[in-house]
C-alpha cells in the first residue's frame, strides 16, 4: 500500500491550494515553502502569483535583526482581504504556512489583527532508538512498534530517502525542529556513524533540511577508544579532547548544520566518565567543547541509576537516582550542553510524579524527555493517547509557580515512527506523534484542543459523527489504560524485557529498582522523608510537603510515595483495594466501549485504516482482560479482601 | 585446550593394557575392540597376542543362536589365571570389554564363576536437541548448556568428526547404544535432514558405528507437505504413506542401520494428526509402516498438552494430559513404534510423581525419557546430580509390583553434551551422562556405586579423599538443589523462557499450565478425585490412594497433590511454612558445604577442570541464595508467618 498522509492529506491544502498566493523571500526554506504552496495549487486551483498581483495569501520573508528565537516566529494578520503571514527567518515562514493550512478557511474569513507565533521551546526534537545493525534482542528499532527504521536499513541508510523527506515534512507541520538519527544506546556499527559512515547521516540530513529539522547523533562516550584507538576516553585528558574536536570538525565538514550529539552515558552499560573518576559535567562539557566551535548542542541524558541494585536492598531508591548524581553539579556544565531529563523519576511508566531534577537545577540547561513510542503504554497495539500525560507534566510548577514547560530549553520524545505504511504501527498513534509537536511548540496549550486539530487535518472535512467518535476514542485512553494496567502510580508490573502485557512480580525481585513491596497487608514505596527513602524531599517546599504523607498524596501518586494497607480510604472515597478492583474492570469496561465507537464509524473511514484500528483492538480487548484478571487475581490472592461488587476474581 | 577424557582417560585403561590380551572373531565391533586394546597395550606395555598363545585377557566372539538381547549380551568367568569374556555380538564383546576396564586389577585377581550380563532395557538411548541452524532463541542446542552441538555447527554437519567418535566411545563405556541426532523441534533446515541432507546424517552415524551406537533422526509429521510437497499429511492418505515409505527406503540406503524417527507431534506447535482428525496412533503408525520392513522404530513422544492454556480455568490440568491423550490407544499401536513418555507428568522438574502413563498401556511400547541436560535442575552451572531421581522413578511400582524400569522397553535421556572441552559445561555433569548410561543397563542398580564407579574410572588411582570429596559433593546435589528451589513437588516456580533462577509467579498466569495457586492462606494444587482435577485417580490403585490424601501424600509431593494451609503439618512434624523456609536456608548451607569440599580437593584434580568447577559453585551459590531469599520473601510475604528461628526473610 501506499504510505499514509497522516495529518498532511492534500485536501489539508484545499483552502490555501484554492488562493492566489504571493511567497516572498530567497532561501532554501522559502523554496519549500513555494513548493509546497505550488503543489497545492496544482490541485485546487489557485496559483503562485508575482510580486505587484493581487493575492488572498501573502507569505513573506522579511528582513530586519531578530533574536534568537526570531528563526522560528512568525506574525499573521488579515486585512483587505489578504491574509499576510511575515517571518524573519525561513523556519518561521513555513511553520506560518503550516499555520494557515491548520485553520483552513478560517484563514480567508474576515478581518483580524497581527497575531505574533513563536515557539515557548526552542528545540523541539525526536530521538530515534533505531539501530543500524539490527540487534539481536532489541531490533532494528529499539522499543519500536511500528516496523522498521525510516533512516537505515540491511544494516546501513537507506538508498531511497523519499520516506525520510516525508517524514520531515510531518514534522515541521507540528512544529518539530531536530531529530536525532539513531539509538541512544550506541552498539559497535553505530558507533562508527560518527566517523566513517558520517556520509550517511549528511545524507539523512539532506533529506531533513528542507523542512528545518536539524540532524542529531547519538554518540558513545568510549569512541576515542572504540573508534579513536586511545587508551582512554578521560574527558580531562588532552589527547580525548583534541580527538573530539577533531572528530566534530570532520562531522561539521560534512554537515554544516549539524545539531549535536546526544549521549547516555554511565547507563544500562553505556560507558562514561565514571570509569575515568570524572563527573558527568566533566563528560558533557568534554563534547560541549568540541561542539561550540561549530554551533553544536550536546544532550547528556540524566538518566543515571544502578541498574544492578540488590532488591533485598530496601535504602536505595532508583527514583532518586537523577536528582542525586545531578543536582551537585549544577552550574558546573557548559553553555551549549543541555541535561536531557526523562519526564518522570523511572521510566516512562503509565504513571509517575514528575521528576524533581526539573526546576532543581537553575543554572544549567534542561531538555525534558518523553516517551512517544509506546514501551509502557500499549505499544501501539493499544490506543493510549498521550498528550495529557504530557500536558500535566508541562503544567507542573515545581517550585507552585513557573509551569515545567517554561522551565525548558527543549522538548524530546522518542520516536513512534518507523517504516510501517502508517508510519506509527496504530493509526491512531499518530496523534501522539502530533500532540508532541504542538505541546513543545505552545507546552501550555490545551491538549485537547490539539487532538481537535490533528483530527480535522487528519480527515479533512470530516462529519461530525467522525470527529466525535476519534474524539471520544481519544481523548479518555490514557486513562483507560492506566485503569486497566498498574494501580495508584505503583508502576512496572509488566512481563520483563519486552514489557508487554502484566507481570505483577515481574520486576518485583529484579535488580532494576522497580519494586512494589506487595505483601498480605499492603503494597506500595515508602518514599517519604520521615519513614521510607527520602525522594518526596527532593522535591521543592510546597510538593515535598503534598507528597510526604497519604493524607496529602495525590491518589493517583499513592503507591508511589506510600506503603499503605488494603484498607487504605483514598481521597476517593474508596478503599485502596477497592479501587484496584473497580479500576480494572472499568477500564477493560471503557476499553469495550471505545471498541464499539470504533466499530461505529467504519463508514467514514478508509477501509484499510479502519480494519488496521480495529484488528489492533482486538489486540487491545484481549490483553486489557488480562491485565484486568491478573492483577485483580494477584491483589485479590494477597490481600483476601473480597470485591465488594462480587464480580468473578479468579 | 585439548577435549577432556571424561570416564576414559588413558589411565581407566592400565590394567588390560598391562596384560597379554587374545581377541578372537571378526566384526566391525571385534575390531574396535582388537584397537582398543592395542591402544590401551600400546601405553601400558601388554601385548595383542595371536591364539594358542598364552594371555591373561580373552575377548571372544562366540558362535551360536542368540536371542533378540544377546547380541548386547556377554559372559565372564576368571579361571586358570585368565579372564575370559565371551559374546555372541560385538556389542557384547565391546561391553564385555568396557566391564573390564571398569573392574580394573580386579578383573585379574583370583578366580571366579561365570557371570552373564545383558541389559534389562533393550533400547539405551540419547536425544540431542541440537539444531543445525542456530535458532534465534534456543540457540544452537535447545536447552544446551555445554557450547555448541557435537555434530552441527555453521548450519551443517561438522566436517571433522574426531569429537563424535569420541562420543560414541564414551557412550559404548556405559552402554548407550542409540542417538538422535537432532532436535525433537524440527525446524525448516532440520526438516531436510530426512531427504536431500541424509547424506549429513549418515556421515554421524558411519562415526557412531564402530562404538555400536545407531543413529535416529527426529522428523517433521508435516515432512510429506514440507519436503514432499503433498497437500496434507494425513496419516491415513495414501499419498503420504508412499511418500514416507519411498523418503524411508532412501534413508536406509544411506545408513543401513538407521534406528528410526523421533517425532514430537502435536507438541508446543509441532505439526501432527490432530489436524486431520487422525489419533496419535495413526500417526505413529504412519511411520511404523514406513520403517518396518527395514527394522526401524518410531520413537512418538507423549507430551502432549493443551500449551494455550488459560490459567484462569481450573478444570483443566496439564498433568492429566498424557495419560487422557494415550491410555485410550492402548492396544493400537504396531509392533516397531515406542510410545516415548516424560518421566513426569509435567516437564522435568526437580520434584514430580512419576507418570502415570508408565505401566498404564500394557499392550504398547514403552520408553521412559529423562532429561539429562539441566534445564530445571541448574543448567549445569550447578552442581546435580539426578542418579537418586532417576534410580527413584525406574524403582517405583506403579502397580506395587513391577518396577517400572522392567516396563520399559527403552530409556531416552535428553543429552547434557556439546562440543565444550568437559563436554558437559560442568566437568561433573559428566556423571549424569554416564549414569543414565549405567542406569538404563540395569535400572536397579544402585545409584551410588554407580557415582563411585563414575569417579573412580574418571580418577584412576584416586586417593580416598578425593574419591570420598567428589561422592560428597555429588551424593546430595539433587537434595540440596530442590531444597533451595520449588518446594514439595509444586514446581515452575522459575524464570520464564529460559527457566534459569526463581521467579516465584513466573508461570502462574501463564498459558503454560503450570500453576501453583499461592493465596495469603496456603499453596500447591489440588489435584485429589474427590475435590481436584481427579489426576490423582489417574494412578493404579494403591497409588492413587496414598496420593488421594494430605495425610498419605509423600511429603515430598504434597504441592502437587494437594492445596494446603501454610500450618498444614507434614509428617516430618513441621508446618509447611516453616518446612519452606528451613529446606531454603539448609539448601544453601549445603551448597556452601560442598563448595568448601571441593575447595578444598585443590591438590588433587587437574588445575583447569578444579578451576571450571569452582568457578561454576560460586554462581551456584549466587543463585541458591537468590533462589532462597526470593522464595522464602514471597511466602513470608504471602502468609505473614515468621520464620521460628528468626533468620533473615527479606
Amino acid at each position: 500500500m501506499d504510505v499514509d498522509p497522516a495529518w498532511l492529506p492534500a485536501a489539508a491544502f484545499r483552502a490555501v491550494g484554492a488562493r492566489r498566493t504571493l511567497v516572498r523571500g530567497a532561501g532554501p526554506l522559502v523554496d519549500t515553502v513555494r513548493a509546497e504552496v505550488a503543489r497545492a495549487c496544482e490541485r485546487f486551483g489557485g496559483r503562485v502569483v508575482p510580486k505587484g498581483t493581487p493575492a488572498g495569501l501573502v507569505l513573506e520573508l522579511t528582513g530586519g535583526a531578530g533574536g534568537a528565537g526570531d528563526e522560528e516566529a512568525f506574525a499573521c494578520v488579515r486585512e483587505g482581504g489578504t491574509t499576510t503571514v511575515t517571518a524573519h527567518g525561513g523556519r518561521g515562514l513555513l511553520y506560518g504556512l503550516f499555520h494557515v493550512v491548520r485553520l483552513g478557511e478560517d484563514a480567508f474569513r474576515g478581518e483580524w489583527e497581527r497575531e505574533e507565533h513563536r515557539p515557548t521551546v526552542a528545540l523541539r526534537m525526536l530521538d530515534h532508538w533505531d539501530n543500524v545493525a539490527v540487534h539481536p534482542v532489541m531490533g532494528q528499532v529499539e522499543r519500536g512498534y511500528a516496523g522498521g527504521s525510516l533512516f537505515w536499513a540491511d544494516g546501513r541508510a537507506r538508498g531511497d530517502l523519499e520516506r525520510v523527506r516525508a517524514y520531515g515534512r510531518l514534522l515541521a507541520a507540528c512544529g518539530i525542529n531536530a531529530v536525532a538519527v539513531n539509538n541512544v544506546n550506541v552498539h559497535a556499527t553505530e558507533a562508527h556513524l560518527l566517523t566513517d559512515r558520517i556520509g550517511e547521516v549528511a545524507g539523512i540530513a539532506d533529506a531533513l533540511r528542507p523542512y528545518g529539522v536539524r540532524t542529531h547523533l547519538s554518540v558513545s562516550f568510549a569512541a576515542p577508544v572504540v573508534l579513536g584507538g586511545l587508551p582512554t576516553a578521560d574527558p580531562l585528558d588532552e589527547r580525548v579532547r583534541a580527538w573530539w574536536a577533531a572528530a566534530t570538525a570532520r562531522v561539521y565538514e560534512a554537515i554544516p548544520d549539524f545539531g549535536g550529539y546526544v549521549v547516555k552515558a554511565d547507563s544500562e552499560g553505556q560507558p562514561g566518565p565514571f570509569a575515568y573518576g570524572r563527573t558527568h559535567a566533566d563528560g558533557a562539557n568534554l563534547l560541549a567543547a568540541a561542539l561550540a566551535p561549530h554551533g553544536g548542542t550536546v544532550h547528556w541524558r540524566a538518566f543515571v541509576y544502578d541498574h544492578r541494585q540488590d532488591w533485598r536492598d530496601r535504602t536505595t531508591d532508583r527514583a532518586r537516582a537523577a536528582y542525586d548524581h545531578f543536582v551537585p553539579l549544577d552550574g558546573e556544565f557548559a553553555p551549549n550542553a543541555v541535561l536531557q531529563v526523562k519526564h518522570g523519576p523511572m521510566d516512562f511508566q503509565v504513571r509517575e510524579p514528575v521528576s524533581p531534577l526539573i526546576g532543581a537545577m537553575p543554572r544549567t540547561r534542561l531538555a525534558v524527555e518523553v516517551q512517544a513510542t509506546q514501551e509502557y503504554t500499549g505499544q501501539q497495539r493499544h490506543v493510549c493517547w498521550l498528550g495529557p500525560m504530557w500536558s500535566e507534566v508541562l503544567r507542573f510548577r515545581p517550585d507552585g509557580e513557573v509551569p515545567a514547560g517554561r522551565l525548558a530549553d527543549g522538548l524530546v520524545a522518542v520516536s513512534n515512527a518507523g517504516d510501517d505504511p502508517f508510519w506509527t504501527g496504530h493509526p491512531l498513534a499518530q496523534a501522539n506523534l502530533y500532540t508532541f509537536g504542538r505541546l513543545a511548540w505552545d507546552p501550555a496549550a490545551d491538549p485537547l484542543a490539539v487532538l481537535d486539530e490533528w483530527i480535522a487535518l487528519t480527515h479533512p472535512g470530516a462529519p461530525e459523527r467522525l470527529a466525535a467518535g476519534l474524539h471520544a476514542v481519544l481523548d479518555g485512553s490514557w486513562s483507560t489504560y492506566e485503569k486497566y494496567t498498574a494501580p495508584l502510580g505503583v508502576g512496572f508490573m509488566v512481563q520483563p524485557g519486552h514489557h508487554y502485557g502484566p507481570g505483577v512480580d515481574g520486576y518485583e525481585y529484579s535488580p532494576w529498582g522497580t519494586y512494589h513491596f506487595a505483601d498480605r497487608d499492603g503494597v506500595g514505596v515508602d518514599r517519604s522523608a520521615a519513614t521510607g527513602t527520602g525522594y518526596a524531599a527532593q522535591y521543592a517546599g510546597p510538593w515535598a510537603k503534598v507528597y510526604e504523607s497519604p493524607d496529602t498524596c495525590p491518589d493517583e501518586l499513592l503507591l508511589f510515595f506510600h506503603h499503605v494497607p488494603y484498607g487504605h480510604v483514598l481521597h476517593s472515597g474508596k478503599t485502596m483495594i477497592q479501587h484496584i478492583y473497580d479500576t480494572h474492570f472499568e477500564g477493560v469496561e471503557e476499553a469495550e466501549e471505545a471498541r464499539r465507537v470504533w466499530a461505529g464509524l467504519a463508514d467514514l473511514v478508509e477501509p484499510a485504516r479502519h480494519a488496521r484500528v480495529a484488528e489492533r483492538f482486538e489486540e487491545q480487548l484481549r490483553s486489557a482482560r488480562e491485565w484486568r484478571d491478573q492483577v485483580n487475581s494477584y491483589f485479590l490472592r494477597k490481600s483476601g479482601v473480597p470485591d465488594e461488587r462480587g464480580r468473578t476474581i479468579y
